[in-house]
């Protein structure tokens, strides 16, 4: 009866697909778009390498000139000519020539191979201006020449539409000349914690109450994510507070998301609010993060969460990020990787546990807390999630798990 | 001769080691102190949770009034009295009754268990108001309670000094009730590019020159890593106006980085800029990345990368990073997994050698472009990085790799 983790991912994956396709775009500064998304393929204008160049300092030759010959010892004696100035567009090579030359440098029209100064005989850079020979051996052409092109060749395609922009793309970017980048603009998302026992953190906290941290915990993770967030303050458990912090600002943001009231309690006020709205209320096999509320409210993709923190977590890292990762390109999915467990534990039948835990040198990894959803001083003492498949019920310490690394 | 990478990786540690201490501290709001370290030890000024709730949407129960007794069946009748409002300090509970509570709702005085609903008979919640009456199991005190301080006890330390903030992190904090937290200052990098033949993107390209990619790519990568980072323009290979570009600037920096001039060909910049400065030119056991500078220029830690973008960010992530998480607590290690190559690849004798690569799904790893440390194409398209430990010189498809993952 249960939805699987996988078809909810599935779900929530399929309500933003078109979001991907209704962001508009916009032209930052490469360094302005660290972390956004290219909206359009980018063609290299340039080939890179621009020119062929040399992979190592020594000397640039016409290996012609070292090929063997009968009766000839290996390599050859070369007249040392200029040396290969860095930057510069050198003078072409003269057979019978070498030219001294650094690693990067332009190799000089003629030349086709270097030797590198570790091979030369003598092993040093003749003084320039001295006039000098060298003995260097029979070498084959390309030999320790990096090929103009070789990187990537202009007018071919150098990053596609859709790729996040971390350190790697941007300095390619900066490889190919290019200054400024067309960028996606960033998913909106409107952000509503709710519940009567819920104050804003910075008041008084009366008897019964508890500071919202829900707010903060996925703000934070949106933003680390590349979303922009809007926060609408905390609504009660009356829907109408709920209705009129939503109305209004549908129009303005790409997704809702929500926090609380989506279980089966007497007063469920996402639940409440959202009859009538193309909203379900789905119970996901999975602990923490079961009930889920799904669906459009006033045209907008919205997602209900459940209110306790380390469930708000556990939903946005196995189903929206996921699901913004394959249509939106950012953020990064998770690393996953196995791990040995430190110690034993239980999972519920027929639920997917998401527990919390720390990675450790030696690849075992510590479980943090309990399985309780509301233990979020235990979260911020973890920098992974133990993932425990439906079918698991015990594991032994020493057991092998998925963990995804936050 | 050459330094083993794990060596020089300790050296750049220690050349760092004051920096945690020198730091300044500022007081942020909690969301921009997102990826900052914290300055100080913070301890809860409250309890979490602040006070013992329910579990479960259930009814709050003294566990005595189940307990089994001589001639009775288990359990009891209750009668039914007004449930516990969310949010609210709910009044105490007389002997023989039985409170609706949800989820996340203070316990009432003198309840020590909950019953689920699911357990009750009737197992749905009657109307308030009306006298009722409910039959429960004997249950055990404690059963589906989240006692007050269970999570953390008002007056421990909820996060160290030098924790980075995440998402949970802050979500903790919030949880607490803050809403401004106090971070340490960012290290701030001095980065200069040197190199005759670079030019910076945006201007036209002469023969033989190329467009600094170093510059973007290492300050983007800084950024990510929670770095300020001021760039000095690129520095031609006269060592005068290396030097002219460093002076005066030490002063107002925790780090001064540069890119190339650090081998041994004729014309490097940082070499000679350096002589009569603390700063020693060594060779590491790897590749690409192999010669690194590394002392003190002026007062200021001094760090001299090789010249071609991807032995730039190898030397950043082999080096920098790992040191800056030992000592500043930022940024985060990255995570390092098992993978297999999907082909076979040569590696030098005697040194490490750092691929670049695309981690597959089914754990698998494809290489992207060579060896060669010019293909910042190949790297864009990476998302790992391919340790190759130095007594390997060549494995086949298949093997077992060390990934870490960018």
């Amino acid at each position: 009866m249960a939805r699987s983790v996988a078809a909810h991912r599935q779900a929530v994956q399929e309500l933003l697909s078109g979001l991907a396709d209704t962001k508009g775009t916009e032209e930052l500064p490469l360094m302005g778009a660290l972390g956004r998304v290219l909206a359009a393929d980018v063609l290299a204008p340039l080939s890179l390498p621009p020119f062929a160049n040399s992979q190592m300092d020594g000397f640039a030759v016409r290996s012609a000139d070292l090929a063997p010959h009968a009766g000839s010892d290996a390599g050859a004696e070369l007249t040392v000519v200029d040396p290969v100035p860095a930057g510069a567009a050198p003078v072409r090579l003269i057979p019978g020539t070498a030219a001294p030359i650094m690693t990067g440098a332009m190799m000089p029209e003629g030349a086709d191979a270097v030797v590198p100064i570790e091979q030369a005989l003598p092993d040093v850079f003749p003084v320039p201006g001295v006039p000098a020979t060298v003995r260097l051996p029979t070498t084959e052409p390309g030999t320790f020449v990096r090929d103009a092109g070789s990187d990537i060749t202009a007018g071919t395609v150098a990053l596609r539409a859709g790729t996040a922009l971390g350190p790697g793309q941007l300095g390619l970017l900066a490889a190919l000349g290019m200054t400024a980048v067309e960028v996606r603009t960033p998913v909106r998302v409107l952000l509503v914690t709710t519940g009567d026992e819920v104050v804003e953190p910075g008041t008084s906290l009366p008897a019964g109450k508890i500071y919202d941290s829900n707010g903060t915990l996925l703000e934070a993770a949106m933003l680390q994510s590349g979303l922009h967030v809007t926060r609408t303050g905390i609504s009660g458990d009356d829907p109408a507070e709920l209705l009129a912090l939503l109305r209004g600002r549908s129009g303005t943001v790409d997704l809702i998301v929500s926090t609380g009231g989506v279980s089966k309690g007497a007063y469920e006020v996402v639940r409440q609010a959202m009859m009538g709205h193309a909203v379900e209320f789905v119970s996901v096999a999975m602990q923490p993060g079961g009930p889920q509320g799904i669906g459009m409210f006033d045209g907008v993709p919205f997602l209900g969460f459940p209110g306790n923190p380390v469930s708000c977590l556990v939903s946005f890292e196995m189903f929206l990020r996921p699901a913004l990762a394959a249509v939106v390109g950012i953020p990064a999915l998770r690393p996953s990787l196995q791990a040995r467990l430190t110690e034993s534990l239980t999972s519920p039948a027929g639920k997917h546990q998401v527990r919390r835990g720390t990675l450790l040198p030696g690849g075992t990894v510590r479980l943090e807390g309990g399985a309780g959803s509301h233990l979020i001083h235990a979260l911020a003492n973890s920098n992974a999630l133990v993932q425990v498949p439906a079918a698991v019920t015990e594991l032994d310490a020493g057991a092998e798990v998925e963990v995804w690394m936050l």
